[in-house]
């Protein structure tokens, strides 16, 4: 068993901290508004003050912060955590941040002699709760496999998909792609709309077929009956496609779609949706329709 | 059994009609170049020089053509098979058209004492050859119901979407939503590929969450190898993109993302990619990229 | 001095006629709804009560339509302009037409002993009234000499810009341009107000260097005053930007920013926006902003 | 006359700091790669070995640096500049940079007792060479009075567009703005050329009316005659458009098109078109339609 840093126990960290306790680790967990401690320590784990005092005797340090300047901030600037940090231990960030950025940290860890996992998860609020994450892990295959017994305590699919960023690529290309795929069946859902097909038995059709995908099968309810309660929210939604168009332009990579994608997810934001679910992109689609 | 013109015995046209006839309908083909009737002929059924000498006795008109234009001639033009179809009879275009241009065809139909259904089809060459074919029927019920038996013998799938104009529509929303899922796709891999990220494991993971798809899933070969042999090919979608943006300009649909994809769908014709797999989105990707 | 068929006597036909007749030309005037031929009547000109009794003895044709399709009715079917007209006469459409209709439409005279000429005008309303228009002229740089005198009553700048359908090609390539110059211009007063930056002296500075445009000189008073009478009316720029991406379709032509921008101005359209001036798509950029 | 500090001796800031020494000032130049400060010697400057070092005893500190990193690192980082500058001077930043970093560089500045301006200029190389830039100042009135006499020996035209940050905005405005129309006339250039229209006469009628632009006017040679010699270089505004469209997000702006602008300038830079001029933009569009 192992002795675990937990910085950041907001909505997701806090039952990923609470997993790791009660699979018999030793957390010790900080967050900036202390009021979040409360589920970790009811579970058995300890309540630290900064992350210099949790990251005390920790063999692993876990991080889930809401975006990268966070993360550079408890590792590198007020947080000090790398240059507290044990030599040899593993950090872990299961953070969503830019891959560039993800890059960067692993080798501030590796110059201080520690070793650094970027492991982004997908799954949400649920997958947190009840261990069910996906998470993309890029890294070393040995600290991939030194972390996997940790990992496999809060998620179910644990992948290693590259070295240091990798795991943020993928999690940025499956943002990118949800994007879309809500956004197409939204303008679908409009042009249906506008020649006065019934949803149900359409989308029946169009989910049997090539246009298929788990989007349109967990967000079609969501669609036709106008409910967004989430979910996955926009306002998160909108904060990974800055990430995606951001690690995009750091690579001169050229997204057509992706860059228009994000204008239309921050519309939805500034339009008022940001606390819905995502499918609220048919929001946004309504309003360019007149129809909202 | 019925007597059954069917015009248009194209790479789609021509297996099917041989379908019904092996089923025991008795079916009279017409197709402008000649040539085309052979398969038809070996199978027992009838090569006629004109729609209208097709039409001829008749209980049931099949179209499979190539463009909405392609069918107002044949039906109103020079092919004059309103004017010359026995009354009662009915009239089913497996052609992808505009869906106003189908209601349009279905009103002119009725007022000359016809029924007609769109009855576009997806499931490509393949599904043609293999009577596997998903059938999206836009009609009355009752002429739906008195189709079927003659639709199930071409397809695996029948579904009943609404009135006339309806299967078009749910045609015209598949072939966007499976451009927009191909373009993310395609972008998601020239992302991942910027930062050189392996695609397998990428992929796999992205298949196995929210992005995943019936297009991620049957075209990542495509993608990760290159190979673009069709499948549907890039020109064809190319042709059912404009149907897209015309029929929502038509209904005052708003497609901003659906716009865009047109617009790629053209580039990637016109740089030589029509005759290609429409999986071949990614081509244009990487040409934008610079990496092709 | 010439008889003139004026075919089209609306918001710009008719003060158009008007000046013909003015000018010492005898103009037979028809409009489908009779009401609108009152003011060619007062100036001294015949009402018509068809396209065929309007072009009897007539040596130049001219029409001033709102579309192709009404072109097409106009040349080719119920009017029966084309067939009824004086051999050599001269065709010259005014109307904002598809190009490769137009050159449809000029090569059917050619075949019948006329010559034609697409000679779409910009100017807007009060250009027509005052006699101002700009008037880009397709055809035969004889036929346009022959034509000239005419079209310098109606106009203060006539180019010949090309064969057959160029005039139309010019126009649309315009009115892809100034729906642009909107749009970014819009964009750009979302983002200075976004900061707080006062757009008076910003748009100054924009409008003296390479930013500068006759759209920003013409249309910031609109846009900072959220004053927005027509000017050019919205749906009249849809209609044209369906013209732009329809002609670039048919000729394979790829435009990115133009599909996107005809989405944008429909979008103004349905959401109330279409009898207002085309600076309007400020409006539309507001609201994607969550402003309006 | 005044103490001037200068650092960032490159394309711009070099003639920049001898049009200063030459005006009677005395200027302290420094620059990363100390060579480049070589005309300033020449024109009797002094050259620094250190940011600190130049900013010893100067009245003003002005800077030139290619991002917001660099001037990030200038001042507070590394060159320590706002920690060494004299209580009460004045900084000018002519860099391009995002109006947030430029609102809390002031910030910084005013912190420590500094007052600051951001003064990014519009012009290019020529500009700076013969002191005709245009400079768009935000900060205090006060402090651009004081500014004013030495901003007037670089620049032609100095324009205070409101406070602290303002002027890059304005700067980031007319970034956006001549993309656009950079874009809007290659498109249509596509579209001229699809249709088999001389642009020259074509050109002529455009620029005459509502299209009208300083770039149609000062570009057209550039797009007509395939020349793209800089000019303001492609690279150039592809990292002005990153900082738009992350001005943007910053402040939750929605830029539709100038989304999709920044992906077909990132797309130019990646074929290899970065060191051309921006009109090179019309090679990006050839490439979308098959034709380069």
């Amino acid at each position: 068993m192992s002795t675990i840093a937990f910085v950041g126990l907001g909505i997701m960290g806090s039952p990923m901290a609470v997993h790791l306790q009660q699979a018999g680790h030793e957390v010790r967990g900080h967050n900036r508004s202390p009021a979040k401690t409360g589920p970790l320590v009811e579970a058995g784990g300890t309540a630290c003050g900064s992350a210099v005092e949790a990251v005390e005797g920790a063999d692993v340090v876990c991080l889930m912060l809401p975006d990268g300047p966070d993360v550079e901030d408890v590792l590198l600037g007020d947080g000090q955590v790398l240059e507290h940090s044990r030599p040899g231990s593993l950090v872990v960030d299961f953070s969503t941040i830019r891959p560039d950025v993800a890059r960067r940290m692993a080798d501030e860890a590796r110059d201080r002699g520690l070793r650094m996992l970027d492991a982004p998860v997908s799954g949400g609020e649920a997958g947190a709760r009840n261990a069910t994450l996906s998470i993309m892990v890029g890294g070393e295959a040995e600290d991939v496999e030194t972390a996997r017994p940790l990992l496999e305590v809060v998620g179910r699919t644990v992948v290693h998909v590259g070295p240091s960023g990798a795991g943020q690529t993928v999690k940025a290309a499956n943002q990118l792609i949800v994007a879309g795929h809500l956004q197409v069946l939204a303008e679908a859902v409009a042009l249906l709309e506008g020649y006065d097909v019934e949803l149900g038995p359409a989308l029946d059709v169009l989910g049997g077929g090539l246009a298929g995908s788990a989007v349109l099968e967990q967000k079609r309810g969501n669609m036709t009956e106008r409910r967004f309660d989430p979910g996955f929210r926009v306002e998160l939604h909108d904060k990974d496609l800055g990430i995606v168009t951001g690690a995009a332009r750091e690579a001169d990579v050229v997204l057509p779609v992706g860059g228009l994608l994000a204008q239309l997810m921050t519309s939805a934001v500034v339009n008022g949706d940001g606390r819905l679910d995502h499918s609220a992109l048919l929001r946004g689609a309504l309003r360019l329709n007149g129809r909202l």
